[in-house]
């Protein structure tokens, strides 16, 4: 029998009546003639009242402490869930990662996965149960619960389709799919039937959060193909999978969109060995996240150094930077907010050439300045003025032809 | 080092500032030369939220997923509480139930423990940590999670105690102690410094509701003395341990006053074998619970029938008794509310004679009329008018000198 494994999100179980929808689909995937794993995550908005508990007893609460809060979370959904399946008519269990055999490392809120014992669920399936898995949720080898981080459900249900080999692994949001770029911005965008790891992986990076990168990776090192679709239809979503050479016919798969960035630049930077480095050793000690790093050597002996990052972070850079400005012999810290970056992405540009080429010509004659410009293999990605971000993507949209199937 | 068990109710830890109360008193304990193991309640009010979400997706929640469901509630204050405890300078950690080593059988919601195997509770307390334990749950030895029904808290505190054979054994609830009668009817009663098992065991099954009678019994059966007292003060609570002879020389140690109560009369039973086994096995198969039953037979070989049981249960009595009343050929079925039950508890009478003489004698010169009796090796039950019961409390308490030490 086909083995389905399918993940549910906050908002899909987020009410009592939404558990029992959730419960509906999957009851009916098993009557099409699956056996069924289906993770689940806490309720929208009880992590976040759990998270202000614990703020009400400690100012900084232990990790190990705040994983076995936060695991509960979980473990209501899948009781919740297994019984409203249960209550329709099936047979379902839940089990929570422990007793599904996620078992991780010790590192507390963000574990990683280390391997998975999936006895229990065999066991279970083998019976003709549905297994209701807490997701985001594992144990040590010492049975200390932890918690895998920031999209640790869809992680959960990569590891299980994984190492149970699963004919199919589904993960349900919010959200119809991937689509060629956010339609808020660009209406005429078109959902996307396949994808490859690595593009979902650029474009993830570049503000299109369906989901986290972890477990796009997760997925990609250990080859499990995975569909990204609405809990609340039954429209087909976007398939995510190694590449073939049928995708990389496609250029660009997408355009995505990232606001709220922020430009900061370091003048007069003496051109010696060990500049560069001492700066951004230092953003990284702090945990400043620099996304796009522009260096041109001027013919003075100087440059001028420019990074991006996000703007909430502009407000330390200040105290961080000022003291190595000076050490380092370079003359100002400049700080520009109001930027946005656009990034055009797809595997096929490893085997186009041209590209950049049509995107700044798109640009351009939208009248669309640009302020840097940074490239990887399968992606393209500039540095704007927010105010023209829409227009740029609009534009970018319409020159690689993606309102197009 | 001494080791300490201490278990906090749902009500001691219903807020979060409670939750810091609680472990400024546990982080003291230790502080004062102890080895603390602490278990606790969930929150005032989680469980009822929990039962109403469960409530929510299914007329009839299945009990495993009832037990994963409720657990999370202890399982989210182990964490706070543990939190709390470093918080504010000391070192904690959180076990639930199966992490703690509590192994019960597989039946869900009221589980028994099997053994308890703490381990992991010794290695903590060997490195100086406080083991916080999330008390009402266990789990099978196929690891599903269970929970030990109602009072499953305080059976999970003796139950450790009995394990690591601790010096004490403290449960701290919102009252501060046992007394010789509830204040609220008599306002002289006296907090009981010491009582036997067995005459607690009477007191909870006449309405003092501080414990659980299955607690209590886990006590006497493995020889645990535990205290209870008041988690909002200092102040000593009362002893519960196995008699001694000194414990014998008090007579009556409390009375206690059961409200709420119904009596129902089967008229003309006929006086043969299998009359009364009838009556009583169609009651408890439809589990009501029954209390005193008086049986007098008439000389016309006829004889009525009485017993007493919690008026809720009287509406769903007439629908079952009648038919049997046709079956057996008796009369009539006379129903009778505001009632009240009246108890005189003390492990003395089994050597004193002239207790119940002393009773009747207090109740009469009262002017309170008895319309039934029941007695025990240790305990004298009277149901009488429930509007005379504040009264009566009153005389008997005074009748046997309880308000002086």
């Amino acid at each position: 029998m086909p083995l389905v494994v399918q993940k549910y999100g906050g908002t899909s179980v987020g009410t009592p009546e939404r558990i029992l929808n959730v419960a509906r689909r999957v009851l009916a995937t098993q009557q099409a003639g699956n056996s069924v794993v289906t993770v689940v995550s806490a309720m929208s908005g009880v992590t976040d009242s759990l998270i202000k508990l614990a703020r009400d007893v400690s100012n900084k609460p232990t990790e190990r402490e705040m994983d076995v809060l936060l695991a509960t979370g979980e473990q209501t959904t899948i009781a919740l869930t297994a019984m409203a399946i249960n209550a329709l008519g099936g047979k379902a269990v839940s089990l929570t990662g422990a007793q599904a055999g996620i078992m991780t490392d010790g590192i507390h809120t963000k574990a990683k996965i280390a391997n998975i014992s999936p006895r229990q669920i065999r066991k279970y399936l083998s019976e003709g149960y549905i297994c209701i898995v807490a997701g985001f949720q594992g144990q040590t080898v010492q049975g200390s619960i932890t918690t895998l981080g920031r999209g640790g459900s869809d992680l959960t249900a990569i590891a299980i389709a994984a190492a149970l080999k699963a004919n199919n692994c589904e993960i349900y949001t919010d959200v119809d799919g991937i689509y060629t770029c956010d339609p808020r911005i660009v209406p005429n965008a078109r959902k996307i039937d396949v994808i490859a790891y690595d593009e979902l992986l650029e474009m993830a990076s570049s503000g299109s959060k369906v989901m986290q990168s972890r477990s796009v990776e997760f997925a990609k090192k250990f080859k499990v193909p995975f569909e990204v679709r609405s809990s609340f239809n039954t429209n087909r979503g976007t398939i995510v999978k190694e590449e073939t050479p049928g995708l990389e016919n496609v250029v660009v798969r997408g355009v995505s969109v990232e606001r709220n960035q922020a430009k900061v630049t370091i003048t007069n930077v003496p051109d010696r060995p060990g500049a560069a480095s001492r700066i951004f050793t230092a953003l990284a000690d702090a945990h400043v996240i620099v996304d796009v790093i522009v260096q041109n050597v001027s013919a003075a002996g100087t440059t001028d150094i420019s990074f991006t990052t996000n703007r909430d972070e502009l407000e330390k850079l200040g105290t961080l930077l000022n003291p190595i400005v000076k050490e380092i012999g370079a003359s100002d810290v400049l700080k520009q907010e109001g930027i946005a970056k656009l990034s055009v992405v797809g595997i096929g540009m490893r085997s186009h050439s041209g590209v950049a080429a049509r995107l700044f010509e798109a640009l351009a004659k939208g009248g669309v300045n640009i302020e840097m410009i940074s490239t990887s293999e399968i992606k393209i990605a500039v540095i704007l003025d927010e105010a023209k971000i829409v227009e740029a993507a609009n534009l970018a949209h319409e020159a690689f032809g993606l309102a197009q199937a």
